[in-house]
This record gives structure tokens, C-alpha cells and sequence, in this order.
């Protein structure tokens, strides 16, 4: 067990990015998991308003969670009470709210690899143990029902995220049932990640509490909804932990921003706006799946979901952190490099995000095309 | 070492009191640190502005953090580099930040009681060990260095809270430096909790970072500037301990509210409304100073500061929950328990925000004037 909690490397190329841009350098960037579009017009127009009169301090909108919870019902046929919802300032804080809940220092919590880079931080952070479960293209970068049937000895927890980050590859409903039955048979606890949930290019998603009615979920307003600045996310409890979120979420955290709750309420009513965004990414990736192999890049995980790519660069290097900066550097263009998703086989990978205006996606490629040669 | 964490209580009264308002009841709510008065004009016209055009997604203001750190130098005579600053979405998280930077599960970590409910629980919720100490008049309800250096074995850390919740009572410089000359002989950590600086009625605050350069101070925008429902804080870690800051921060939490950045960046010039405010509570504090005896509470701990009073209750009560509930029902008026400042003295003792108009506060007094008779 080790408390050693790295970096979030992209950070750090984001930072090097903003120092290029104050130097006059128009600068493309992919590396972070944030659309370009802002929130909905509805939303800010909700924000306006609320402005107008004096907004609520410690506040928790119940009108949101009723919402919420009627997308539990409606989108995936689970009935959720409006009060296992907790409100939080996005899926970051409800996935440090899941872990304190369920886990205890020392326990260890199974996760794929490649996977989102703050889970193992934050599990090691808060002194859990990641139990990174190698997995690639025959599984198509999922963990499977027979991974967490063979772990010895069965851990406490898994995270399980479809779509997944950095790859976008679904879990089939099938195999959530199979993950979700070896899980229960073996006292798993199953923290569900679902903040890509609605970015999908024809693939289904479904909710972990379709299968597992006591897995906690994690789901935020920073990605459909575009609308990470807002700081709105929330985590559903399951009934045998509702006390134990109410009490730490109270002395942990206290509540959402008053006034991004009013917005993210009017944004649930924004799908078309939001169906619109959806239908650029989907343009986009087409090109990225097009262009890149030109690049040599023709190796990826499966872009089921979510706005990534996560390709393949062993071509071009072992380094993928040195690798994106060069790439920066070069062209403007920021990376995410692969070793934040998986410290060894990330060395030879990078996680484009295609969340953007469709000529921004082909001026990247341009530049991209000036510095990779097959 | 336990990992129950305890519900905040008040929240409880304050769901009650939702209810009792549902029905047509006049509340008068003093449990909960909020300043009735909202965001300050400059910070909500700020907020207007930066809605028209698209806001920054994870984000952070250098501009805020510079601010701060010009604050430290100019109000405290202390060099913080502003990297040494990270913001947050209030000063809870700003605490789970801190405590997880420093400490590992087991540590102990010692505190004024009666102290901040939160101090206690999220202790207990991150599976370290709080090691209360019993305070009372003789040393106004704060901590001294005698107390500190008599712990048997040393903590690992202790938190300061001056201005104190819920007691208001203020640390004097003297006796500060006191504290951490004894922290430093004894390696104990010092988590400063500074949220309600600033909010003085002639007493003066100084920062932990004045005489413990090595401290974490915690602070936000939730009190003096009243803007709790905006959740924007932040933490000043130590030099030894900014690269574990910062990868704490990307992977627990990543960034406070981007339009709650910019209001609290105006806010920062608020200072004349803000003082108004100020003045008003300096109002507020002597009527209550001069009432609360009439109704036989007389006995309370110093309010140097913030914007409370907790009283002796206990010619009525020593059940400080069921006496609120009771208060409540009768008058319409929310009192905060003491059982969620000291579980067991707080049996007797009630905490009242006086952060309102004047008004309420008279309304408030002539309520429980009819069901309190000494």
C-alpha cells in the first residue's frame, strides 16, 4: 500500500500550452475530456435569471434530484428514490464520496487498464489499492465477468466505466449482467463511472443499477451536457450506504453550486442543443478514423462512446509524455499522453479528444500530418 | 480508530424547518453559518458579464490566486507564492485536501471541543484519529500551547480554528505563537482553519502562516464575503507539501467553479459593502449580548468573532437536539445544537448565527422570549 499519488501529466502539457498560447501560438487542444461547446443556451439563460434575485447559500435543489431520478426510470427502467442522488461539484468529489462510503483503507479495488487516471490516484490517495487489471483488444479494453472471477483474493471494490476513458469502449449489456452476477457471487462492491453516458456512436449504454441495484454510480453535467466549469455532478447511493453518503457528504462537502444547479436543471431540458454537439463528434470522429491510419495511427481501442481516441503511437515512441510535448511544441497540437491511463503500455500511446468544431479537428490533422510520417 | 461518521445535525432541523415553511410557517433560520445577505454587486455583476461569453471549462484563475497571495503579504506580512494557493469548491474540500496531504490513516490529530462538527467527522470519514480536548472559559475555548505540549504521545497534526466555530472566540497573537513554537519542537502538523477571518468586532486575526510557516491554512469565500452557495475556497499548502497538493487536486477535484472564480475575484473589491455587512453583525452581536441574558442565557463563550453565539442552554435542557426541535415547532426559529460542536457538553448548549438583518433578530428574541421564561 503506498500513498505515492502521481500527477495528472496532461495538466502539466496544459500548462506548458497556455505559456505558448501568451506567446501569440494558436494551440489545438485535445488533451483534456472538455467540450468546446459552453453550457446549453438554456442553462445560462437559467443562470441569468437566477442572478436576478438573491440565490440560496448551502443549498440542494430537490427539483434537480427528482429530475434526475426520472431519468433512472425513464432511460434505463430503474427506479432510483430522489434521495440516494447526492449533488457534488462534479463526478471527482462523488468518486472520493463513493470510496470513503464503501471502502476502508487498505482494500483493495480492481480497475481495467488503460483506465482514467484518477482512480488510481485517487484510490491512492485516500490509501485503497488499485488492482489494475491489464486489458487490451481482445477484450476490447473492458474488464470481463472472468477477469474479476479469477482475481485472488476477490477484492473489495471495482470500478467499472463504460464508456470507458480513454478508450470510449461500451461494455455490452451481456457482459454487465455477467460483471455484475461474479461480482455480487463474490462481495464485490461495483463503483459504476457513467459521466460518458449519452455520447454514444450507435452502441447502447446501460446503467450499472440495471444489474447491480447496489453499485454506487458516479455521473456528472461535464461532458453531454458540457458543462464541466459548473462544478455539478452527483453520485447515486446505493439504500445499504444512503446514511453513510448523507453523513460524510455534509462534512466532506457540503453542496453543489447554487447556481450551476439552477443551470444544469434547465440543461436537462437542452437535448437538442446537446443532440446537435453529438452529432458534430460523431462527424469528427468519422474524419479521425479516417485520417489518422494516413498518420500511421491505425491501431485504437474501440471509439464506442465518449468524445476520445486512444491510439496507438509505438511507431513514433516510448515516451508518450515526451512525445506530446514534442508534438506541442512542433505544432500546436496538446495530446494526452497514454502513461496518465497506464503507466507502461501508455508509454506508447495517446488519447486524442475530438469535442470540438469540425475544422478545428481537420487543422489538428494538418498539423499533425507536418511532424508524423509513416 | 472508527470510521463512523455522525450526520451534521443541524441539517436535519434544517430539513425540518424546509417542511415547516411548506406549510405556510415563518421560519427565522439561525443554525447554519450563512450570511443572509447575498454575493456582493460587484461579484453577481461580474458572474452577468462572464455569462456572455463562454466560460473556461476545468479552470483555473491566476488572477484569484495572485490576489489571495497579495492578501497574505499586505493584511498578514506574509510571502505566499501564489502556486503555493489551490482553489477549491469551499473550504470543506480545501480540508479533505489538506488532511489527506499530510496525514496517513491512524494519525491522530488534535482539536479544540467544542469545535466544527466537520473537523470531527471527516476525521473519522478519512480514518484518522480525532483527539479532542476540552476547552471551557478559563482558557475561552480555545487551545493552548500547555495543552498541546501535555498530549501523551504527540499528534501527528492538531487543528486551530480562530476565529472559532461555533464559539466566535479568537486566538491572540501572543498565544499563537505560543502554539506553534510547541507544534514545531514536537513536529505536529498545523491545519489553520481561517474561514472567518476578517469577520472581527475589534479583536484582531492573525494568520497561522505568520508564526507556522509550515501550516495549512484553510480559507473561502463562504463567510465575510458571503458566498457559500458559490463554493469557491482554497488551501495554502506548505512548501514541503505543494507537489502532493497538486496531485491531490487534479485527481480528488480538479477545479472550483469557473464563474464562481470571477465573482470572487470582484468580490475581492467588495470591501465596502462587505464592511457593511460587518457593521450589521457588530449591530446584531450587542443586541443579542444584551437579550440573551433577559431569557436567562447569560453563560456563553466569547464572541470575538464570526458570526455566532453559543450559549448555556442548560437551565433548560440537556438534550440540545430535542430542545431545538422544540424551539423550532414552538417559534419558528432554527437554532443550531451543540451536540454537533461537542457531543456531550453540547447537550447543554445551542449555537446562533446572527448574520441576518437586524429585524429577524428581534424577531427572533421576541419569539423565544414566549417560550423561554428563566
Amino acid at each position: 500500500m503506498s500513498s505515492d499519488v502521481e500527477p495528472f501529466r496532461a495538466i502539466g502539457l496544459s500548462q506548458l500550452a497556455r505559456q505558448l498560447r501568451q506567446e501569440g501560438r494558436d494551440v489545438i487542444q485535445m488533451e483534456f475530456g472538455q467540450p468546446s461547446a459552453g453550457a446549453p443556451t438554456l442553462a445560462v439563460d437559467a443562470a441569468k435569471s437566477a442572478l436576478e434575485a438573491t440565490l440560496p447559500g448551502y443549498w440542494q435543489s430537490e427539483d434537480l434530484k427528482d429530475r434526475l431520478a426520472a431519468l433512472y426510470r425513464d432511460e434505463h427502467g430503474v427506479s432510483v428514490d430522489p434521495s440516494r442522488i447526492f449533488l457534488t461539484c462534479g463526478a471527482s468529489p462523488a468518486l472520493v464520496l463513493a470510496l470513503t462510503c464503501a471502502f476502508k483503507p487498505g482494500d483493495r479495488i480492481a480497475m481495467a487498464r488503460p483506465g482514467y487516471v484518477a482512480y488510481r490516484n485517487t484510490l491512492k490517495g485516500l490509501f485503497l489499492e488499485p488492482v489494475e487489471i491489464r486489458t487490451g483488444a481482445e477484450t476490447r479494453f473492458q474488464l470481463t465477468a472472468e477477469m474479476i472471477a479469477a482475481l485472488q483474493p476477490a477484492p473489495q471494490g471495482v470500478i467499472i466505466a463504460s464508456p470507458s476513458n480513454p478508450t470510449g469502449a461500451i461494455i455490452p449489456p451481456g457482459d454487465f449482467a455477467e460483471i455484475a452476477s461474479v461480482c455480487e457471487r463474490r462481495g464485490i462492491r461495483i463503483i459504476s463511472d457513467e459521466i460518458y453516458h449519452q455520447l454514444t456512436y450507435g452502441t447502447p449504454t446501460v446503467s450499472a443499477l440495471r444489474y447491480a441495484p447496489d453499485a454506487f454510480v458516479i455521473n456528472s453535467f461535464s461532458k453531454y451536457y458540457c458543462m464541466p466549469g459548473w462544478r455539478v455532478g452527483w453520485m447515486v447511493a446505493p439504500e445499504d450506504k444512503q446514511v453513510a453518503a448523507a453523513s460524510r457528504i455534509g462534512n466532506f462537502f457540503l453542496t453543489s453550486p447554487s447556481l450551476s444547479q439552477v443551470a444544469a436543471l434547465a440543461a436537462l431540458d437542452a437535448k437538442e442543443e446537446l443532440d446537435g454537439h453529438l452529432t458534430l463528434y460523431a462527424h469528427n470522429r468519422d474524419i479521425m478514423l479516417e485520417r489518422l491510419p494516413r498518420l500511421g495511427l491505425s491501431e485504437m481501442a474501440p471509439p464506442d462512446g465518449a468524445f476520445y481516441i486512444y491510439a496507438n503511437v509505438g511507431r513514433y515512441t516510448d515516451d508518450s509524455l515526451a512525445f506530446c510535448e514534442h508534438i506541442l511544441r512542433e505544432t500546436g497540437v496538446v495530446l494526452a499522453p497514454g502513461v496518465d491511463h497506464d503507466p507502461d503500455l501508455g508509454r506508447s500511446h495517446v488519447r486524442f479528444c475530438f469535442a470540438m468544431e469540425t475544422g478545428r479537428i481537420n487543422a489538428a490533422l494538418d498539423r499533425l500530418e507536418t511532424v508524423l510520417k509513416p
